[in-house]
């Protein structure tokens, strides 16, 4: 049987299974390898080489995004693909004014470092994409989602992130611009006030390659945390377990 | 350099480098396949073994779910690691009354369907994990978060698809229940009350394998809609587009 036949008509180097011989189990080396490499090596990405993404590899990385888990199958997301550079040069007005807007909030010497980052490649990337959440698609009823009605939206951010591996593993890069508002960016795109624009995104081949760690690390603003400040064993306010001996000190931190 | 020594440390058979020769580019073939593979192949699992998960495979896929995308890099996420077969009942039990209370909402013959259907695995799983969302994580002022201020919970489903995706790759199954109401389930866990409770999740090795399709497809509870009828050209309004000649026939749907 064809496990992902959509994939692979866009893509006839893409082979049907995985580690042949254990079908649906653990996969091969190389593949799992392919897996972590996206994850670690996935970066948000603010600076585009002008070359188009071609055809195919969109097609990929969309059907990705469209292979989410989905709260009752609901499957709420759309993909409004943008290349036009009008609307582009509106979104960034609207960016760099939220941009502005938030300065205020930081306190010196912070205020200054933000407002000298580059935090989003709207006109450089050659082409940005906004995923929104449509909360009626599937009807009043979704199976699943009568006691938390936000996993709509949750469903959405699992979609943005397949898409992120997907573009990492084509080698383009993928930027998340969060400063926007909704409400004007509705208007830009035509988006009916019941759809959710969760994210705005810019694609294109990133410029320098993929930086080794997240911007915001080098740039000295904020740093990884320790993965074992993190887990808590069986409450909350367990921060170490007798059933957990030893795994806590696997984790570090 | 380094890539990432976090994932490394704990699992000796991953190679530093995707893609020798082409570093950051674009993966070797097999790599990708296993990219698409965990993303095609991933599936909502209910039916679990009761193998435990050992703890270096714990330990790569919550250091995966740690190094997903985060809005001023906030990492907003904590990891409630549970395997209490007491608390677990007292989920299993609060998820039962939510099920029976959503039924009443569905007209036959989906009513039985709905009832019919195995919507988690929280007993058969070895091993129950809630993610959750620290809000006030990072200060009041989190650089990108001040137009969209739910961008810590979207960050936080990032990671929760990062997990996902490392937990296919290594044969682990993921079933998310989201049949729960967080009032009672922070009671249990002793979360917090402004912590949000985002996912609360089911890992195991699947019974019989990964399914081929999505269950509630396979169930005939509801279809894969056609991916071209998910896209947007230039505008949400224009679902054709002179720019966009061809590409659309490429979508299929």
């Amino acid at each position: 049987m064809d496990a992902w036949p959509e994939a692979r008509a866009s893509n006839p180097e893409l082979q049907q299974s995985v580690s042949p011989g254990r079908r649906w189990g653990e996969f091969a080396p190389r593949e799992k390898n392919g897996v972590y490499g996206s994850i670690f090596g996935r970066r948000d990405v603010r600076s585009f080489l002008p070359d188009p993404i071609p055809g195919d590899v969109l097609v990929r990385i969309l059907t990705a995004a469209h292979h989410a888990p989905s709260v009752g199958f609901m499957q709420p997301w759309d993909f409004v693909l943008v290349r036009d550079l009008d609307t582009r040069k509106r979104v960034r007005e609207l960016s760099d004014k939220e941009r502005r807007a938030a300065a205020v909030f930081f306190e010196e010497p912070r205020r200054d470092k933000y407002l000298s980052m580059k935090l989003e490649g709207i006109l450089d990337a050659p082409l940005n994409l906004c995923v929104t959440c449509e909360p009626t698609r599937g009807g009043p009823q979704v199976l699943g989602r009568n006691s938390i009605p936000e996993t709509d939206v949750y469903s959405t951010c699992l979609a943005v992130q397949n898409l992120w591996l997907a573009a990492r593993a084509e080698g383009v890069g993928v930027g998340w611009v969060s400063i926007l508002r909704n409400a004007e960016l509705r208007e830009i795109l035509r988006v009916p006030p019941h759809v959710i624009p969760v994210a705005y995104l810019c694609l294109g081949y990133p410029k320098g390659g993929f930086p080794n760690e997240p911007l915001l690390q080098s740039a000295g603003w904020r740093d990884r945390l320790p993965l074992g400040s993190l887990v808590h064993y069986e409450r909350w306010d367990r921060r170490e377990h007798p059933g957990w001996k030893g795994f806590d000190g696997a984790l570090g931190g």
